[in-house]
């Protein structure tokens, strides 16, 4: 199933689209989509006695609350590569917080002194049980209860130039588009085979696939729950492949008014205006 | 005032204590302590009618909604020296994730397979009200609700030697004790005039004052509102005075069974035991 959630910022109502492709009305079932909501049935949540959905809203961010959001650097070697990185040997770890989730369609803003705003298309993973010391990657997808996309928006200059931890350039307002749904991880069979892209302005400028990371999902969730717990709702951002601007010379950052599209097989499509923050 | 909240993990009920000494029960007037509702005064919550509290429970994190915690680095000159690093030009900025935060005297865990856990007493600014590209330093305490503890719990091995960013070794399980109890903006007429203290297994440790700041109180909440929005509810943990394990060779990093207590003046005091996480 696909979990997503429509109306204006702040407002938004639960829908989910099952087996039959159509979307439908939860307000019906639940107030919002929240992660226990992930593991229910199609039987469980009455899905074909849900009203069908008339008319698509602006789609919000696909969960009602998002818990902490745990990034994962360099996790392509094409994209370590273009940045003059060695590829790690263990995963590379910073955070963003919730605050800065909009939904996938929505503006994003450049922040004050900007001049290197870049983009970063990844594959999200929603936890939907808690995590912590798991035993090995093998028993880790059981944790995992969808995917999503998310753009990684990052100013590189904050993040490398100004004194410490990346974390400075990450939590800008509006720097994480999540969506436009969650995938149920029953659909998706093997998270490491997915196509992702990226345009700026219609061009193509991240086209990579999952089969690429470094450390797939599966290594990841069990990763993190050695040093953190991970708990019901929170998100994965599991990097980036090759093309982003800070290691594509020909590449500018990106300016107010550009337009930027991400997609990964499945998981539908964002598009995003670039506007300045003042 | 004071606002806080006593009771079971997760049961915890909101208190206030205001100019007579009282710890009195805020559950007639409100449900839980929220960034809100630090701005009220004694008269709109009818303080001298609350009923007195008779037995003071637990003390839990004294805010029901913890925001994003913003962590600083290396912000106490004494402290910078210690770990060998050069004084910083510009804050350090990184996160700890909300679901670190316990309260002032519960257990904390070392985590498993480490080595190096150690101790951060630190001034924990409150957020009230939004703060976004504020103009200067000057209008910038206007934002701040009041002041609290946070134990910055670190483990160093994770922080610094396992590749790449902080965050990895600041965001274990129980890792933020926060309290006993948020003390009011207005009665802290200088954040900068502040004794802070920590004693491992009654030992002086840290021994430090907010005077020593690198980066003020108002300073910090001016320069993180031109990387992130600061919402109510956040809270900044301003660094730490020298005295930390990682910069005292004389000084174990902390084992199971070990008691750390912290003290601010007027904020009151924290007492937790270590234990092994698993």
């Amino acid at each position: 199933m696909k979990f997503a959630r429509h109306g204006r910022p702040g407002a938004e109502k639960p829908i989910v689209c099952g087996a039959d492709g159509q979307w439908r009305e939860l307000a019906p079932v639940v107030r919002d989509v929240t992660a226990d909501l992930l593991s229910r049935s199609e039987a469980e949540l009455g899905l074909e006695s849900l009203p069908v959905v008339t008319h698509l809203e602006r789609f919000g961010p696909p969960l009602a609350q998002v818990g902490k959001i745990v990034c994962i650097g360099l996790n392509y070697r094409d994209h370590a590569q273009e940045t003059g990185a060695t590829p790690p040997t263990e995963p590379i770890v910073f955070l963003k917080a919730p605050d800065t989730v909009v939904g996938p369609d929505d503006e994003v803003l450049i922040p004050g002194g900007s001049q290197r705003t870049d983009w970063e298309v990844e594959l999200a993973v929603v936890i939907g049980s808690r995590a912590r010391y798991l035993d090995g990657p093998e028993s880790a997808l059981a944790h995992v209860a969808g995917y999503t996309i998310s753009n990684d928006v990052s100013e590189r200059e904050f993040q490398l130039e100004r004194g410490g931890q990346w974390d400075k350039g990450k939590n800008c307002e509006t720097f994480n588009p999540l969506g436009p749904w969650i995938l149920t991880a029953d659909e998706v069979p093997d998270p490491q085979r997915l196509g992702l892209r990226l345009r700026v302005n219609g061009r193509l400028c991240q086209d990579g696939t999952t089969a690429d990371m470094i450390f797939d999902v599966a290594h990841l969730v069990w990763y993190l729950s050695q040093f953190m717990v991970l708990n019901p709702g929170d998100v994965i951002n599991t990097g980036t492949p090759a093309g982003v601007a800070l290691g594509s010379p020909e590449l500018p950052y990106l300016r107010p008014g550009d337009v930027v599209e991400l997609e990964i097989d499945g998981l539908g499509r964002q598009r995003q205006t670039f506007a300045a923050a003042h």
